[in-house]
């Protein structure tokens, strides 16, 4: 088909107002997501509001070679979003209803665009609960948290998104609209095509619906700030609260340089913000003496670590400003310079080795890095910033130092993405966490389900 | 090769000893599992001690294209470590070594042959947990439990073997080694291929290593017998409890069959077993009085529901004899007459219709079938008994009465096996669950790393 006819044929799927071409106002928003200043212009942006739509535009796609992007929020941190190759930037936007929560069996029934925070808010208004929580659950949807796995603080009490999807409608690169899973909470009905999908970032199939296992909401919070001299007695901390047997539903860590930038940035006074290493423990349940237990128990185990102070939240209030402070430091730090964020993840244990290590490689480039993250599950978000240098030395230099800090990553047993996704800007960095017979099993299912490459091109696959 | 050429190559891989022939003493053992009364002699038994054994022993077989067919405790319940095509019969149970436990990042590594209850009893000494428990723990492996995404009764509020595999060595159907995913709680690099071999029934790749997450073991239980009239009050006690924001760690079900099967089995009186259903709900936690609140406030739930009495264990001997009882009703029930097992799984809400549905398939094909299983998972373990039927009429009949049966499972929102896997026996039924479009990913992900068909053939597959 000409050009002319693909595009007219788009507007008979999802009626003319919902394609929107280059001169449109709203289209340039859709060139980029939230990776560094990266900019791609698709050839057209396409909004659909039902799963028939968007199978008839893979359809449509898929006959003509023409590469569909799927987007949610348009949040991402590895350029997940962007049409790299052109073609047709397909948003879920529309698609944002809640379809069922079902109280009885635990689980909700929701489309790929709806927002993260309005699902968790409507849920805690009938008592129940979605833990995964990305700094972004003001503006990122469902959908774009499944398709890069997203996990955000409680992963180490809740786990991931991976951890509540447990059905899915997609339509895969051939066209066919597949159900895979569903309200069962076991399944071994073939392979854990589930699974696969989650994190996959729309490269194997552009979900449609997601069927996903709600929790009681906890009743009840305590949230503790702690200050250490050191990240090392920071870190040793945490396996300690664990083998007391309580698992916190937060355990987050912030260096000093991290407070000082969100002192700056949101011009107060930040508690703590003079010692090297700061760690918010935050505890749930339904029970309060329970928690004034555990946070008593934990108050001991970092005295037995050398804490330096601890301060308990008294009130509802304290515990929003304590974690007001923490979401900013993204950006807050990101304010500074120009930056380039690394989502390393390692075994917990070694956080300590990692923060030192990136001090040490940043110092070797003249580099300046500042780090925070979640302690609890060892996804350290590492931010390098460009500072004073000049453009030429930042891009020359900058890749050779954030590859020397991913290669010291995954030599302490970890990898190159935590929970930001390979999309784009990662994926080059691939073989320095998986051998090549790994990334071949990648390649081959790829290539299995999307023989001609077109989903979600250059992404997650190298 | 000539067969004995590879024989001998057989031989140099893992010494003489460990190749066993027809004629050896032990081979009749690995021509059967644990499903039904399936025999299928492989050609040769080869018993491995290492991943390299392992990986030479796989790439004979692709070279000379002889299927492999992965085996752990042989206790598998649809077929799924017989080797119905003869070739070789690669057993782990020499690879059973605890390689680390890593209490500082709580996980262990461990390799496929060990035994999943010595592995729960070596954590419990140090107050580690590894939740998933399925009835056959004793004997069975960890390497057969993630071939087949074992569960037990512990799934509601801990899941299921997937859920603390993040780590996975393999050796692929094309001799390749491979290690995905690792000490991490997050990690987004790349399709989860870890999840793709979990539950893939050894069709993808044998694993030979296993990264296990851990939890602190909860020091304290409650456990509480509940019988009712109706199987529709005691499955509409189950969303209530979950409602009080309370998660049971069991919640397993019996009909009255059932527990009069246990009766005659062990020969003793079994608590309530002249009720028409009963719930068995224990909680767990590091709290006493929390623990007694909930066990109070279930109580009163139950109450709402009609229950007609109640009891609590009062010590751990109770609890043992409760869990001794419910462990031995698949025995029990088998005990009666030859039986074919189907694994339902439902929304938990679906269960009384799955019962009653259940009963009058039966009676209309003059069968008689006997219920148990996981009520907080909607897991129903449904044994169909031949009784006084004639073999013409049970060979003739039970298939028919049998797809019935997982025909209204599916209709119900279900699936065709909640946790036994779908191995060789339940293949055929697959089109009941899946449609062609979702049964052709599968096959094509098999095709796509398993092109010759190597790795465990006719299983899982349809």
């Amino acid at each position: 088909l000409s050009k002319e006819k693909w595009f007219s044929r788009l507007e008979e799927i999802v009626g003319a107002e919902y394609v929107l071409y280059p001169t449109h106002d709203d289209f340039s928003k859709y060139e980029h997501d939230e990776t560094e200043d990266l900019k791609f212009p698709p050839t057209v942006v396409v909004r659909p509001d039902d799963a028939r739509q968007v199978q008839e535009i893979v359809k449509l796609a898929a006959s003509e070679k023409i590469p569909v992007v799927p987007r949610g929020g348009g949040t991402g941190l590895s350029g997940g979003a962007l049409a790299v190759r052109g073609g047709i930037l397909l948003t879920l936007e529309r698609m944002n209803r809640i379809l069922e929560i079902d109280d009885q069996n635990f689980f909700a029934v929701v489309q790929p665009g709806l927002i993260t925070q309005v699902f968790q808010e409507t849920l805690e208004a009938r008592g129940l609960f979605y833990p995964p929580d990305p700094a972004s659950r003001g503006s990122c949807t469902i959908g774009g948290n499944i398709a890069e796995n997203a996990g955000g603080p409680r992963a180490l009490k809740y786990g991931v998104t991976k951890d509540y999807i447990y059905g899915l409608k997609a339509v895969l690169a051939n066209g066919e609209a597949v159900t895979f899973g569903g309200k069962r909470l076991k399944d071994v009905t073939g392979y854990n095509l589930v699974q696969l999908l989650v994190g996959s970032e729309g490269t194997l199939g552009v979900v449609t619906e997601a069927t996903i296992k709600l929790l009681p909401f906890p009743k009840y919070h305590r949230t503790l700030l702690a200050p250490f001299q050191s990240v090392q007695k920071a870190a040793e901390s945490v396996p300690a609260i664990m083998q007391r047997g309580i698992i916190p539903c937060a355990l987050e860590f912030m260096e000093n340089d991290a407070l000082k930038a969100i002192e700056n940035y949101r011009g107060v006074k930040v508690r703590f913000s003079d010692y090297p290493a700061l760690l918010l423990i935050e505890v749930d349940g339904n029970n309060e003496d329970v928690l004034d237990e555990e946070i008593q128990s934990i108050a001991e185990v970092l005295e037995t670590n050398d804490v330096s102070d601890v301060f308990v939240a008294e009130n509802a209030a304290q515990q929003k400003e304590i974690w007001d402070l923490r979401r900013s430091a993204g950006e807050a730090v990101k304010s500074i310079s120009p930056y380039k964020e690394e989502d390393t993840v390692v075994p917990r244990s070694k956080l300590p080795e990692l923060v030192a290590g990136i001090h040490q490689i940043c110092d070797r480039w003249g580099l300046r890095a500042i780090s925070y993250g979640h302690a609890g599950d060892g996804n350290l978000h590492c931010n390098i910033l460009k500072s004073g240098l000049s453009d030429e030395k930042w891009e020359k230099e900058l890749p050779l130092a954030a590859e020397e800090i991913l290669r010291l990553t995954v030599s302490l047993g970890g990898t190159i993405s935590g929970e930001h996704g390979i999309g784009y800007t990662q994926k080059r960095f691939l073989p320095l966490a998986m051998k090549e017979a790994e990334l071949e099993v990648i390649r081959s299912i790829k290539k299995a389900l999307d023989p001609d490459n077109i989903l979600n091109p250059d992404k997650a696959v190298y």
